[in-house]
């Protein structure tokens, strides 16, 4: 079924302890749709680049059923720029640069084949564009997912309620649901953070794993204990369109079944941390997935013998 | 089967974000004495203590079936001390005094009924301690785990390399193994510091769960996410106590079987952070153990659907 998502294309330069990659591409939209990409070829995007963007990476995710009509293209800007390094524990990183350019001025202009969609992705981005993309929709998706971030928290957080109160599942790190609650316990937090309007929260604990919230029920997905860890950036994003890229496949929006699309969310983030930018997001196999699933299973799997 | 552990008991006093407890008592063998009592009734506890300890605390432990003969009481001597207060991340901590006391000069001395043991816990102590206790045994046990820390690594970490060659299993924390071996990623550490010696690495990492490695096997289990953690203090012994007390009782060493261990240690440890010192650890049944052990098996339960 049709996946709406809105989100950033743009270009990273990231350092890492393991590393360095100079204008990479990146950007939530990028991310989430390459892995969302593996599980449904009805990918409507949402975004802005400068001319500055390849067009061979365009026609790549175009090649991927990534449609670009709801891209807008401004002649004479500069794309998204983000540059940033991670720590050793890569749950931290410095923002060394960031260079909005077309973003400053964005205002989301959904196609009409874009606006009956039933599953919406709200990438990392203003909370008013967030909601413009709502405001655009003919009618209620099936499922609307939202990611932030605690910069809007600090500059936006009005508006950025206002459109947590819209959505099914908010999708966040640990950090930004102590933010957004004001409570450390993320036990304390997601029930405050359900109060807000999501019906479904997941905290990201990225090398530590992800937690699913609904109702009082809890479950847990591991991260994959990896040798290295090369480059975090885009693993959150990577999450997000591994999560509802399975849930639109699927189609099945019961508990059961959101457990395993956290679980498919984060084995795409396993193999998105394990090269620079995008690069081992390209030609995984549906095989190489389901292996890498059946390796969760395994690390997971006792039997309590009770 | 008989269970032998060596390790402080002792005061302490405890400051975290929920409150402060003063003078509790508290001690490596303690926690892990008490945790493994819900396991197995054939505990020998070998430690040291001054004549302040109060006498209705070693009565409880002897009707929770822990034997005292290899417990020294020094007269005229105060017992070990320890006062710390927890960050709001509570796998962070700062030690604002120690008082070695009656630890100072602690030579382990083992009754001959000890020294027989089949399952030997070493707590965190002084290497050459630990070795003493080794030392004494007149067969090889069938199981040896040892825990230590970061403060013998930095001061005795040649008679700890020798101790590790001896044993099975060792338990330490992610930033402990991160120091042993010089590596950051866990998987790396791993490798390096199952080649100094244990045939088993558990991993613990506090509210993030605990990893089990075992040749190129890798298990992982959860922390109980739980609405309020008071106090952090003895999880690590607890969650040792829990672990051997287990394998003890069932008396089987396979990995099935350890990864059912690190489950019921993991059960233990989230009793105990449920209240100051050894409160919580007092008065469980079988059934709030199994009980628990079953809320850890539904964190983790999806039907990947593969």
């Amino acid at each position: 079924m049709s996946l709406l998502t809105v989100g950033t294309v743009a270009f990273d330069t990231i350092q890492t302890p393991l590393g360095k990659a100079e204008m990479v591409v990146g950007g939530a939209a990028t991310y989430i749709s390459l892995a969302a990409s593996y599980f449904t070829k009805s990918i409507n995007l949402v975004s802005v680049i400068g001319d500055d963007f390849p067009q061979a990476e365009l026609d790549y995710l175009s090649s991927k059923g990534v449609d670009l009509k709801g891209l807008q293209r401004k002649a004479g800007e500069k794309s998204f720029f983000w540059e940033g390094r991670y720590h050793d524990n890569m749950n931290a990183r410095d923002t060394l640069d960031t260079q909005l350019n077309v973003l400053a001025e964005f205002k989301p202009v959904l196609p009409e084949a874009y606006r009956n969609a039933q599953y919406v992705m709200l990438g990392n981005l203003t909370p008013s564009v967030q909601q413009e993309v709502l405001d655009q929709l003919t009618a209620r998706p099936r499922l609307i997912v939202l990611d932030t971030m605690n910069f809007w928290m600090d500059t936006a957080l009005d508006s950025l309620l206002d459109v947590i109160k819209q959505i099914d599942v908010l999708v966040i790190n640990d950090e930004e649901a102590r933010q957004l609650s004001g409570e450390y316990s993320l036990v304390k937090a997601s029930k405050k953070i359900i109060e807000m309007g999501p019906k479904y929260l997941v905290i990201k604990k990225g090398e530590h794993g992800a937690l699913l919230f609904y109702g009082d029920n809890i479950f847990f997905a591991p991260a994959l204990p990896l040798a290295d860890v090369f480059d975090p950036t885009g693993a959150g994003d990577t999450f997000a369109g591994g999560f509802i890229g399975y849930l639109s496949e699927t189609g099945d929006l019961s508990f059961e079944n959101m457990k395993r699309a956290v679980i498919f969310g984060s084995a795409m983030a396993s193999f998105c941390v394990e090269q620079f930018g995008i690069e081992r997001l390209k030609g995984l196999s549906r095989i190489d997935i389901i292996n890498r699933v059946e390796k969760f299973v395994q690390l997971v799997n006792f039997d309590a013998n009770i």
